[in-house]
């Protein structure tokens, strides 16, 4: 199995601190870290559910993807990431069988990450993030 | 922590067969399982990725949610659900935390769950499955 994992779950959110609030209740637990990413035009949220995280994502700008996406169709799950251990070769392979990826480089993502997103288009509407851990 | 992992996300599918040739490309791995969900519409294809599922689903009918929900978003990811141990408990907390339930009582759902919904407009627009394994 080449992904490990459902590394997370990203969900796009209008208001950070007000679905903080919600998806505290649902978990009956709190957000582990706050971070925004400045490239991607988001300020996150993490929660762990098992080996896997939820990611509240919400827009700091109007360029940000969060913002075309909530205005195409409103709050909800916006993308599922899965680790991967070496994201280069995972890039290639997801090319060679016909997945179109949306940056021809891995960018520096949340939580310490190299990502890279497959277009939805070529994988049954789904926004595929493919992540792997930086070890400093 | 109530909910124990991320059981499995539920992506919505036009074709099974055609997006199980995708996922099996995406995932080098062949569905472990195909169901039919006769109360629901659906059939369904599952990938097993680490500790969570994937679980594709194709309507069988024009009554099927999935056949609305692709008439008005496209094809794409769904729902998320999570394990919980006791999903009669876990549903009393949900309504007493302001969330709305699509049922009052679990329904039988596919993989040998009890399953109950949560409603997207009580969360953040996104639809959340409880799952609960039945033991027999």
């Amino acid at each position: 199995m080449n992904l490990e994992k459902i590394e997370h779950i990203g969900i796009a959110v209008k208001n950070l601190r007000e679905a903080e609030e919600k998806f505290t209740e649902l978990f009956q637990a709190t957000p582990y870290k706050r971070e925004v990413v400045e490239s991607e035009g988001v300020e996150t949220s993490f929660y762990r559910i098992g080996e896997s995280k939820i990611e509240l994502l919400a827009a700091i700008n109007e360029q940000s993807p969060i913002t075309k996406f909530i205005e195409k169709r409103g709050e909800g799950i916006h993308h599922m990431a899965f680790d991967v251990k070496n994201i280069y070769q995972e890039m290639e392979r997801m090319q060679e069988r016909g997945f179109q990826l949306i940056s021809p480089e891995p960018k520096r993502g949340a939580d310490n990450k190299l990502v890279c997103f497959l277009h939805p288009r070529s994988a049954n509407g789904v926004l595929v993030e493919l992540c792997q851990e930086i070890k400093d």
